[in-house]
């Protein structure tokens, strides 16, 4: 199954499935919305018990695309956790799964704008699967961490390198502008997308090839990252964990680019759909 | 003007106001509820400009004390913010605020239960000063910080320093275990906490005295803090920021002590009340 939201920021959104011929259809009759609450109330059961012939078309033409689920509590990461990409950034390869957090502000559409703040000098990208926590998750196995899982769905994991790496401290701080996070257009549920482990995965600037990788390459797969964080912390639905960017960053770069006003990206993950951001002044 | 909220921990809460005998005052007919979305609205100027001698007496007596306001969707530390504690910690005095998060599962009562799980080995304990976000904040400057504030309360910040110092990576990791976030009992605005960066603070483990401390040693104030952040992100009502921890705790002792199931916890800031939890198995 696949869904989806359309709506302005701030008003209310229409949830949405993807039938069988790619239409969307509304399914506002039968859940309110997909956000953290109604996913742990069984809003996919209840729209996936539903005949989808029977909605509506959704009138989504020309409406903004708003992420597939509403703002979660938590926006997790895992850093590095593809090996060609932590030997571009001069990093060790890590042992145990490093995790950080976005704010939960930087949650936003998958084509809304990058804010370019006037302090920032060093704004990057980073093409990424995230996946999006169905169940509570807590001391898990890691045979039973896709029950625990919504789905999938495609992220730009934005990042103020300067911000992140030369300010003291940890990651965060170059992780949570607002925007930092654009997500959707689709979330995927797994019995839908197939191999999860086994995605091609891209991202263009102003329709240049920066990164190319595939899901493949993750050094700490889905199902792994998912049992190690539920030591941890308890996973909630909604929660969003972004697993990570292959090769092919700004900061990796010689000489490094940085993002600027004006630059379009455009980014795609198989069967998760494609997201383009252009970025603008705050 | 000081508030509070009580209820089960999955039902709804009761906000109320402490009137000027320190009765707490139901305000249930004015707000629904103290969250992040009422706090936006301006849930505390509508309390403000009631006559709590009008409001029915809250029937507190023997329940639980819930946060004073609903759960955030992003909690920040402050780490490292007292000079002797990052001494103790052996980490140098940072230049600029090091920040980083707890993942908002954390969140809790005042006297809720802090949980022990079976992998935990190194449980330790921080009494710190916790502001909360009343109006959104990007890019304000110092003068403007306290507009900004709804208020502030007492947090432990429960860490398990294995999981945040010996696991690779980010100290998020050993932050954010379910009940590692004690907040409350009350709340108190700014125009009633006196001077904020001049506050007594103490924690007692089973009745021995283990922290001391003041504010007023924060390497980092509040309007500091608050100005900081919003240059990296954008402050949201309901956001707690939880500003670090005097010497005292379990890891800079020598031996170092570590918190098992059965102990006590006490600890209060000047104003802002006292909480006690107990450590049982999760």
């Amino acid at each position: 199954m696949k869904i989806m939201r359309y709506g302005d920021r701030y008003g209310s959104k229409i949830p949405c499935v993807i039938d069988a011929d790619g239409v969307a259809r509304d399914v506002s009759s039968v859940v309110a919305d997909f956000n953290p609450r109604t996913l742990a109330d069984g809003a996919l059961d209840k729209v996936r018990a539903v005949d989808t012939a029977s909605l509506p078309v959704a009138d989504v033409k020309g409406k903004r695309l708003a992420p597939p689920v509403a703002q979660p509590f938590n926006i997790w990461c895992v850093g590095l956790n593809y090996s060609d990409h932590a030997a571009e950034a001069g990093m060790d390869i890590p042992e145990e799964p490093i995790l950080f957090n976005k704010a939960t502000g930087t949650y936003c559409g998958p084509n809304d704008d990058i804010l370019y703040s006037p302090k920032m000098t060093k704004l990057d990208w980073e093409v990424e699967l995230g996946i999006v926590i169905g169940k509570p998750a807590l001391n898990i196995d890691k045979a039973d961490a896709m029950d625990h899982i919504a789905g999938f769905v495609l992220v730009n994991d934005i990042s103020e390198r300067a911000w992140q790496l030369e300010r003291s401290g940890q990651w965060v701080k170059g992780k949570s502008f607002p925007n930092f996070c654009p997500t959707g257009p689709v979330l995927v549920t797994p019995d839908e997308i197939g191999d999860v482990n086994n995605l091609g995965m891209w991202l263009d600037v102003n329709g240049e090839r920066m990164q190319t990788g595939n899901t493949g390459t993750m050094i700490f797969d889905v199902e792994t990252i998912v049992s190690y964080m539920s030591e941890f912390t308890r996973l909630e639905p909604g929660d969003l964990i972004c697993t990570g960017t292959p090769p092919g960053v700004g900061a990796g770069m010689s000489p490094q680019v940085w993002l600027k006003q004006g630059d379009k990206v455009t980014l795609g993950i198989d069967g998760l759909g494609t997201q383009t951001q252009t970025v603008v002044d705050l």
